[in-house]
């Protein structure tokens, strides 16, 4: 085997003649077809028969304005991310506001041409299933995130914490649903689906952000670290069995709700009793081969939309399915941290910030307008906040943590993030929230997440276990 | 700091009770709220302002269908992809031909209702954008995997051979276009520039299709395998500037096409003098921090969208601009590396099946029917092999090869694979291709890209410098 043809020795010179005369050739013999060609006519044209063929200039616009938004969103919430983090604030809430920023709410109300040009309407669509795909990914990211041997290392404390910090803000929310019903909800949603679905959004808590808020704190090992994390895995996974409960209860109304528990618990029993085990085993076959295929990332994509297929056939939503099959993936597998590794960055920068803007787009801040309209929603966030910081804080402080610590635990579980808006959002697509309802708790959500590191600032102050907060970190979690 | 709470002497049983006791409180509490709700009157439904709202049931069905779609065409484009591997053949056939089965020429034919639930004409748009980001995901990647080093190391055969290749397909695929263009191309469609196309289409060569298929038989590092990859990184860049040129060309009509084409030219101008050197000291300076962070994928995530939208606005494809952006990243560098090892998962197994999908659902292949348009066929894929087979074989002979060399290389460099599709799809959305000539040229594109393994088998067969074929890959190049 000869490593490379041995260099020829023709010149640079005859070289380039070779291939001007080529060229010349070429176009000469070119320009001679298209003379021939001059006279040829060609059948009339036919109306095209596929589908997907568009006038060329509508096609390539779709793909043009897609391309587009998607810069203009991944910029704008990157800076404003990068601005937050800088006030040690979670990247996520610079996200959130980049997105309302490019909506209705602020570029679309005071230029409404640069933003009919950046994000026209048309858009939407596209960039509203590049989210959904993105959203569904980023739930399998997050199951496999989470560490289930918490949810086994049950302690006194934290499933105190864990049941106060869901019940309190559930019931509170749902009482809270009879002042705010009557005021900015529709008379085609029935009461009791409204006050379920104000209870589950108060008690939601962002397990991505809090797990990065410790992390980047330094406090993720100290006690109060381990208790917070604990809780907040316990809280996701019952927020979205609760979730998938409302929403099989709102899609069903009458009747077909209980076919739909039923079988929602058949599939859940199923995936931790069959598929679980399964997945065990082949991981641990896996981990002595030591390295995961493309064929292996696609049998576990293929899994995941499987999974998420289900269960919105069910009539929870995919998002569950996507998480569920995250959280059975052994946490700890070079297949968890593997597909982790893939799936984080594309998943993370480029479509994320596509459900920032598609959140974007759908929030109008402009409709919670006059004093009514903002005191409910200063109302929304006591409530959201009484009954999420004051119901963990309460439990930490009866099982014996002291005061500072209780107050601790209750600023981190009231962080809502990502999760909060991914819930918010199913509820403007199931229209259980009026666009108002939805703006209003958008707001609560950035306010409660904003809340938490200055607060958490103030508490550690001065207390000897603080450790210096970590800088330079090289990968942020949005959640 | 202690490293966990300590266990609570608290009981399983007084747990539980704990437990049930909040759970029985918070239902309870719950019915009260909803019987004391129950005679509420919320205002009168107003129509939905938000535009990205549909009513829940259509919207849900969107993102289910598109999962569903998704599902389907990965595990058949994952299966025929292994079958056709296994019979030595390049994945990237069983991938079209599985994209194919499920359009209108099979699935939807013979089954139509199982095509219209898996596939529903209302999907193709939402998996056409993200096929068509997958496509620019996907040229980036490719531009990242050729090796510009290629491209200088120039000998008087790689020269010849990389001319002959193109302009000899070209010139014919023209020729052959005085025969077709009244037959099957209609009148709308200026001759020049189906001329133009048609000479186009027959000049490509799939790079990634071919550096897999020397990889696999264990060829890439013989005289052979480096003349052929060379010459095919040559035909790839000039394949893509040619269709800039052809875009801005058909797209502009007449007058603007020159301003399109001097802007190109400035544009790659630009971007080899300018941005490429930048490139190459920032990707310098990395690499002494050996880490490629969140940050940078964004950062060249944004940058890959805005070449793309640079060439998309000048008039030629987005496509030209990932791609040209992936070719100045330096070829070794960890940035390189490091973005495909990101990207390549998502992109091969996530994204390009959908792209498959798309292609087929807009292949129909029972358009090309009766014996003259079978003719048609026939000889559009006898000009396609005479061209880029006799002309890279007649060049190598030209140059010095032996014989069965000369062979060897005329038929990698027939090879068109995913690259041809592509292009055939460009075609398609400018309508240069009627639905029947797209049709013809899928078949043109899957025979030779077929015909390209066991022809080399033969050639290859007692010859001394052959290595035995690697078996059991673990990654696969589409190409």
């Amino acid at each position: 085997m000869s490593s490379a043809p041995p260099p020829a020795p023709a010149t640079q010179g005859k070289t380039l003649l070779a291939y001007g005369v080529m060229v010349v050739v070429t176009v000469a013999l070119f320009q001679l077809v298209r003379k021939a060609g001059a006279g040829l006519v060609a059948p009339a044209p036919t109306s095209p028969a596929t589908f997907g063929q568009g006038s060329p200039a509508a096609h390539n616009d779709t793909l043009f304005h897609v391309l587009l938004a998607l810069a203009v969103v991944i910029v704008a919430s990157r800076l404003l991310g990068m601005a937050f983090k800088w006030f040690q604030q979670p990247a996520v809430v610079g996200e959130v506001i980049a997105g309302i920023m490019l909506g209705p709410s602020l570029l679309g109300r005071f230029a409404p041409s640069v933003s009919g040009y950046l994000l026209p309407p048309a858009v939407a669509p596209y960039l509203g299933i590049l989210a959904q795909v993105g959203v569904v990914l980023f739930m399998f990211l997050v199951g496999l995130e989470l560490d289930t041997s918490l949810l086994r290392k049950k302690t006194h404390t934290t499933i105190a914490i864990s049941h106060a910090s869901i019940l309190a803000p559930f019931v509170l929310g749902s009482v809270a649903a009879l002042w705010i019903y009557p005021q900015v909800s529709s008379s085609d949603v029935p009461f009791g689906i409204f006050a379920l679905f104000m209870g589950l959004s108060m008690s939601v808590t962002a397990f991505p952000v809090l797990a990065r808020i410790l992390t980047d704190r330094g406090i993720q090992k100290t006690r109060i670290g381990v208790i917070a994390i604990s809780c907040a895995a316990v809280d996701d996974v019952t927020a979205w069995c609760l979730l998938a409960f409302v929403v099989s209860v709102a899609k069903s109304k009458v009747g077909h709700a209980t076919v739909t528990i039923g079988l929602t618990v058949v599939y859940v029993a199923v995936m931790l009793a069959v598929v679980r085990p399964l997945l065990e085993r082949a991981v641990r076959r896996h981990e002595l081969v030591r390295n995961v295929t493309q064929q292996t990332t696609a049998l576990v994509l293929v899994g995941l939309l499987l999974s998420s297929l289900a269960t919105e056939c069910i009539g929870v939503h995919a998002l569950f399915g996507a998480f569920l099959l995250g959280a059975i993936v052994p946490h700890e597998s070079l297949l968890a941290k593997s597909m982790k590794q893939r799936l984080e960055d594309v998943v993370v920068v480029f479509l994320l910030p596509a459900f920032f803007a598609f959140t974007g787009m759908r929030t109008q801040i402009g409709l919670v307008s006059g004093l009514q309209n903002w005191l409910i929603c200063g109302v929304i966030i006591v409530v959201a906040c009484l009954g999420k910081f004051g119901g963990s804080a309460l439990a930490a402080r009866l099982t014996g943590l002291d005061g500072r610590d209780a107050a601790t635990i209750g600023v981190l579980m009231n962080t809502r993030g990502l999760m909060e808006l991914i819930v918010l959002n199913i509820g403007l697509d199931l229209r259980v929230l009026s666009p108002t309802l939805f703006a209003m708790m958008v707001v609560m959500a950035l306010v409660t997440t904003f809340a938490t590191t200055p607060i958490l600032h103030l508490l550690q102050r001065g207390r000897a276990e603080e450790a210096a907060p970590r800088e330079g970190e090289t990968s942020e979690a949005s959640g």
